[in-house]
């Protein structure tokens, strides 16, 4: 049986998340037979990410720069710091504009079980970049699992003279009580605020 | 604002069918930061491919070969000649491992109103190709439209001297009756056969 491109590009797409066999089919006469010039774009980019892609120096995040897009922006606000667990939370939290500020990007949570420890988390380097940048607020939006709440509560610790919080946990906006699980009906009880 | 790659990336991979903003962003997170062997690997078989791809010169499938992995497939039943309208309609009927024998790909089907003529479809190619080779069979699998049905009839009327046939349109397997739409049904009368 002869070797054919067709079905190792087929067998390349199946790495991505969320695609099986049958997408992958169909991305890849599309890329092939729909949209040559789209393909070639992609390729190329992706190859030239790959070959670039590092941390920014100082959030941390995957950037192709030395430094970030939002850490050379100097139009945000640099009073706020927004602390998170993962590059995809950075892009979450971007798509909806409401957050003017920078971000620290741990790649993690604290988990001495795994071997995971503040200078793995870069937690030292965020805590001196605390103290040398004009930071007002440190908002902590790790994940409300027992390590992101530990790794919150840890960051809080080593921190003086700033205002530190943390976002809030609850109930989902639309969301219907009776659908919603226990443990996230019971932050929301404990979380409530006078109105 | 900087040029970042990252964002170049999440662009290029929406234009892939089924993926919106939010999972360009988390596939392009994944192949970044996760598989970067998979990444490469990808726009390497991509570029590849892209600058490979071509016609099977006896079949009509896409292939980065001059004859395609069926066309050249000794082992394969060649008395049977199935004709489909696309590419991915080959890897259908090959996912269900059922059919042994060889493909025609019509690219389409005819439609004198797009100024879709038999040529377009590489008809006269298929009554020389069938004619020239030893098949027996001719099952024409385009599908149940309009256009399709006009396709299959007009192929039917080219041949002569070969075995002719129709895959058979009806009710889904583990369809119910009550969910099917009223077109199906009434082909799916219309079709019935003794038993």
């Amino acid at each position: 049986m002869s070797r054919d491109l067709l079905y190792e590009l087929i067998e390349a797409l199946t790495i991505l998340p969320g695609v099986g066999k049958k997408s992958a089919q169909r991305m890849a006469l599309f890329l092939l037979d729909k949209n040559k010039d789209g393909a070639l774009h992609l390729a190329k980019t992706l190859e030239e990410c790959l070959a670039a892609i590092q941390r920014c120096e100082i959030c941390r995040q995957l950037t192709s720069e030395t430094v970030c897009r939002i850490c050379s922006d100097e139009s945000r606000d640099s009073y706020s710091l927004c602390v998170v667990e993962s590059p995809s939370d950075v892009l979450a939290i971007e798509s909806t504009g409401g957050f003017k500020g920078r971000y620290f990007v741990l790649m993690g949570r604290l988990s001495p079980i795994d071997g995971v420890s503040p200078d793995d988390l870069g937690i030292p380097d965020l805590l001196r970049h605390i103290q040398g940048a004009k930071i007002e607020e440190v908002i902590l939006a790790t994940s409300s699992t027992v390590e992101g709440d530990a790794t919150a509560t840890f960051i809080k610790d080593h921190l003086e003279g700033v205002k530190v919080s943390r976002i809030s946990y609850g109930i989902p906006i639309g969301g219907e009580l009776e659908y919603v699980d226990g443990n996230t009906i019971a932050r929301a009880i404990q979380g409530r605020i006078v109105i």
